[in-house]
């Protein structure tokens, strides 16, 4: 897309961290209108293409995960819904993985720090990039896009959120639409994190961190509450037809919690978009997905 | 897979309940060998294809689950691992997918039995079928299948094991491999829970439950050791080249601490297979899955 067609630019060193709804909006946009957000990598820049296991081992986690933003949504108020349809990446053809002493799914087991640093071809749609272990391929998404919250304070960025956050799920990117539950009049809308690829799981607590500018488009619908970030997608092979597929979530701290919550969303999301009696949508998220 | 190309048949009426190590093996086999294993559906026959909500109600749990076996593999002993490869399945053409009242994800919120009937082409590869709400791939595998304990006594077949049982694995289809780790002399595998359909988890607690014939072939790793049951699959549209995937599992009753237990188990496969320093493979499971 080229930068006429866009209607507003928001640069990196436009950043915060943590959520924090005192924060002053630094751009005020409409519905529908498009804007290319630039992101600082997840590091905020204390990591880059030269950097070794000293490096990680002496970041300043005060300085981590900070998104850009905020954006006012006009008209956005709680208990509407924000609609953020990824248009387009623009990546910085690097990327850094790290084991981080004490954070992870494994921190117990890896107490030493490790770094892996990526390059990849610039020029998108990217298939694959290469390490010395395995080829992957690249899958480029928003790790920490959210809404700030109605709480006065400032928020970690670090745990996932009702309205958003740190969400890391990887079926967000290019032609997806991600659907957060506004707290706060104006949405109040930041992202960063961004990843060329991630697992299921983040689960060493990085994916392949890599600054890049995204391409957003923003939308409103009015009087619509869901409880947690929905994503819809549009193509997907693992549908009979290829036309995607409605993803929810249930965030918490507890996995099982979690589950059952994600499960109830599904079941209000086919009861309200299809029709379908509860307890039919139960037993249909029990026979596919 | 016509007939004079098995070894052994074993019919469904040789079924038992629960995991007991002193339960006499049906038949005895050696590895290298194929095996039809005819199975009962999950609700040991106490549903068919004109049941009603009713039945379900008046379910007797005493004879759920029944597993086809158990089939005493020759040179098996402790430590050593049993794969199984699924070659076919030979479908009954209908199942049943129920909410049960008490059992499954939500079972708070859904205290009423419900039931719904599916039938569909016996002539396999299947691609669909149809309920009035909704058209569902067929994915027919099997639900439970496991070796017996080591600890005496009769064990419920409902938990899933280390020694696999009711694992509810939808990967573990045709043309896939299922390693499990053999606890007893002969191993003693049995099987049952045969599904056409499910989700990724079995959340009302039942999928399209569905009496099959399976045919599998056995084989035997001697002297190796894995924790949980491990899948390959020979074909996946996840991967890049399609040559399919190694899947871990990490089985208990805390979903933090399985989720732990299986990302160490991949990082064990990678070293071991691949020759991967444990911390490469830890990052490796963090950007891509």
């Amino acid at each position: 897309m080229s930068s006429n067609h866009l209607n507003h630019t928001i640069h990196s060193h436009n950043h915060h961290f943590g959520w924090d709804n005192s924060i002053e909006p630094i751009i005020y946009v409409k519905p529908g209108e498009t804007i290319q957000v630039d992101t600082v990598d997840s590091s905020g820049s204390q990591l880059n293409e030269t950097s070794t296991i000293n490096d990680v081992v002496n970041l300043d986690f005060s300085k981590v995960n900070p998104v850009t933003g905020p954006i006012y949504i006009e008209g956005a108020k709680k208990n509407d819904i924000i609609v953020i349809e990824l248009i387009e990446f623009i990546s910085s053809g690097w990327g850094w993985t790290a084991i981080i002493p004490g954070f992870g799914l494994l921190s117990e087991s890896f107490s030493n720090a490790d770094l892996h640093l990526w390059k990849y071809d610039k020029n998108y749609p990217l298939n694959s990039l290469f390490s010395e272990y395995a080829k992957i391929p690249l899958n480029p998404f928003i790790g920490t896009i959210g809404l700030s919250l109605e709480k006065k304070g400032n928020h970690s960025v670090v745990p996932p959120r009702k309205s958003g956050g740190n969400i890391d799920i990887k079926n967000f990117t290019k032609g997806s639409k991600l659907f957060l539950p506004v707290e706060v009049d104006g949405a109040l809308l930041s992202m960063g994190d961004t990843h060329a690829a991630q697992g299921d799981g983040e689960v060493c607590g990085t994916a392949i961190e890599s600054p890049m500018s995204v391409i957003i488009k923003i939308d409103l619908i009015k009087n619509q509450h869901i409880k947690f970030p929905h994503i819809e997608t549009f193509s997907s092979n693992n549908s009979i037809d290829n036309k995607g597929s409605f993803i929810v979530t249930g965030i918490g701290p507890d996995l099982l919690e979690c589950s059952k919550n994600s499960v109830k969303e599904m079941i209000e999301l086919l009861s309200k978009k299809f029709n379908i009696p509860d307890s039919k949508a139960y037993m249909l998220c029990s026979v596919w997905c």
